[in-house]
């Protein structure tokens, strides 16, 4: 992921994901149909996290995730950002469903 | 269950279901009136869990179904995930009803 | 009351109960008024019950119905389930009104 | 208060109310206006109550009303229940206004 | 305050005010103009009070005004009632403005 | 501030604010453009301060600020009093923005 | 950034942003396009922090974000403020999405 012009340090229990767009043809540049690219997951790849989230005695709960995940996101929820053209997402550590492996 | 294309690891108190779609015809193939599945129960099979929920002070609270159960679904809530032409759902734990034996 | 087909084992602080259905006749077989069914109390059997939920501090709060008690249900809530024929409702212990004795 | 044909324990923090029915005639029955009637306090005397509920931590709150108490009823809420051609009323602890000496 | 023909006896963190309704004449008994009692403060005597709100570790929270004390009533909320020809209303403490001295 | 005619003494964590009206004219008497008005920062000086609110384990929690402060107060919320011909206002400490120098 | 007329202090865990209004022209001067501007991130530059929230033991939780930071701000929320002729904007901490270097 080459390198952004600003760093994005998301706060608290915050996660920026960028999305994943599902592609539009195959390798060899064959258009896939509507169909394929509607049923592909919704994902996206960890870019940042977080410190953590406080308990109410203060302690700092850790983010689930970490730098590099692949995760599954959520349909609705999360603050869209776009930076050098590329669409990101932030979301709270608790509104990602999975991770993906 | 065949394995699948990716592994979906469920975050926090998340569970992932298969749904069990209710069959439509006898063993020997004759069609099942619509009247017997549509009282068949709302169920599916345990594929994965997440490390369970945090309590105010920080401690772990597993997930109280393990992969393998067949479980009870409520009729609402849930998230659709469609993955190799199969039906998941991603519940939190506490969103599902019961163990089926 | 008896046996399932299958056994359906409540989660967390869940209470399986099965409906008592208003007798419509007498026990000579004398058809009851409809007055005297629709004023019959809203209860059922405990069928099964779960392990109970958890306080913040991960402690397990028993659920305060035992299987075999006659309760006394709300009006609204739960989940409505039938199997072999037979009305279940699955409801949270805090939902259930009252036993009856 | 003659015995129930049917003994009812409310659970939890939940109190059984039998409501006071206000008079509608002087003790030597002369109809009374309904203006009086209209400013009656709407309460009501406790049947049976329940063991308490549970604080976070698993601790048992007493309920704050016991079995005999008069007690001033809320507008609104509560559960109604008819029983040997009576009218109860089950509400939570919380809900119940004042006792009445 | 003239004794009640009966005694509320406030439960919880409830607090029992007989609401003072501003005058309408002078002492000379010349009539106010309504703008007059329209800024009047909507204030009121407390006449009972409760033992107090439990915290959620089953302390006793004391309610914070007593007996006797002149309070700043909130515009909505409470419960109205009448007594013995006087208008009476129950707040949770927690609604209750301020004193008045 | 000239003495009030009665002292109002906020409960728990509110905080009574006389509301600073900006001036319409310019100390030599001009008239200020209604722009200039309109632009003036929602403030007021603290007149009164409660004890504080409860943690949930009883504990007193100070208001954060206290008499002569000139606070910035938020566009809704609070309640409104007239007293003597002065605008009050009763706010939880919670609802306060900010101190103003 | 010049002085302030006057010191705003956040109370609790407020925190005060001065907005940065994205520039409309090159530094030649040369008019920028509507979509540039558009596409904006929406920053602020943090002028004054609170002292933090209060845990429910009464412990203060430190704001995550300090003087001088840049920060990334969310759609909706926060309460606008103009002072001296600027664009401020009080946000609680926990609405501030994350931090930009």
């Amino acid at each position: 992921m080459s390198a952004l012009s600003r760093r994005i340090l998301p706060l608290l229990d915050r996660v920026l994901v960028e999305k994943i767009v599902p592609k539009k043809t195959t390798p060899a540049g064959v258009l896939l149909p509507e169909s394929a690219t509607a049923k592909a997951l919704n994902e996206g790849k960890v870019v940042a996290v977080g410190p953590g989230s406080y308990t109410r005695e203060g302690q700092v709960l850790p983010v689930s995730c970490k730098v590099g995940d692949t995760v599954l996101l959520p349909e609705f929820g999360g603050t869209q950002i776009k930076l050098d053209g590329k669409d990101f997402m932030i979301y709270r550590d608790d509104e990602i469903l999975a991770k993906l492996e």
